[in-house]
């Protein structure tokens, strides 16, 4: 059985992101969206073991620069919760390859928000751009619908904020 | 099946810690040992979800304020992998209950190196106590005895620090 733990990585470079499009794989938690690059912890790994497996089998990339950004609690009424380990990588070595789950891609960030993503990656996407310290952020899914998010245990409806919400979460975190 | 993610929390009053020693539970992973409060994930919980449940049920406390401090890979040779989500907590409110899996101690922190813990926790005792930013530790034990321990993906050895290997440590963790 799989582990419910994952990892899940956006790989920069300047101002885009290695975005992989998931068309290649039957009965695909996240067919014909757009994610980073990971998978499953195998078992004795770290977080950081499975991110450098994952790199080198997804992409064929070795990352020699990283940090660990937040855990994401993914929850479906479909699949399952999952423990993303979300991370960031700006250094890498060798030459891209193709990826066996999907077509990879480096989008510029601010097209991002256009590509068919899971709505909730918007948050974390934000999250990485402003810099907070390490979050724990959990989202509930019925199908492909948000109906619940939750930031460092606290309750934050359905909805994506808007600018002034987005404003209080924001000096919340930098103020811990 | 129990799910690989646990939560592990030290609860803070003056200069002391909640600790748990664990001297009830049959076949326990950490029969005769120290240990925080905490326990598995349950499907469709966060780890603050589990932290505040487990809080609940093994002192009858209401946790007010905590902190996500760390992830902890624990490898046993004969329990196989757990990840757990580390956390201090800070503020609580109730009244301290009997716990089913063990005696509920205030231990002084300057004491806590002199109780039977995991040799590995030494080593997070001491990175909560620099206050560094979110880490991640990999312990990996054959038996009772650490072989090997890694902090965010660099190979440390299987010894614990002394003085200067601590300076250096905490110098770069700080840097990041």
């Amino acid at each position: 059985m799989k582990k419910p733990v994952t990892t899940l990585c956006y790989i920069e470079n300047d101002d885009s992101y290695l975005m992989l499009h998931r068309v290649k794989k039957k009965n695909d938690l996240n067919e014909h969206k757009w994610v980073g690059i990971g998978g499953h912890a195998e078992e004795g790994e770290s977080p950081e073991d499975c991110l450098l497996r994952e790199a080198r089998e997804e992409t064929s990339l070795t990352l020699t620069s990283y940090r660990f950004r937040g855990l994401v609690t993914f929850v479906s009424d479909k699949w399952g919760t999952e423990y993303m380990c979300l991370y960031t990588a700006d250094g890498f070595q060798g030459i891209l390859s193709d990826c066996d789950e999907g077509c990879l891609e480096w989008v510029p960030k601010k097209e991002i928000p256009r590509l068919n993503l899971w709505k909730g990656d918007l948050i974390f996407f934000r999250l990485l751009e402003e810099n907070v310290p390490f979050f724990s952020l959990k989202l509930c899914y019925e199908g492909d619908r948000l109906i619940l998010w939750q930031l460092n245990g606290m309750d934050m409806g359905a909805d994506l904020p808007d600018e002034e919400k987005w404003k209080e979460i924001l000096d919340s975190l930098r103020a811990i």
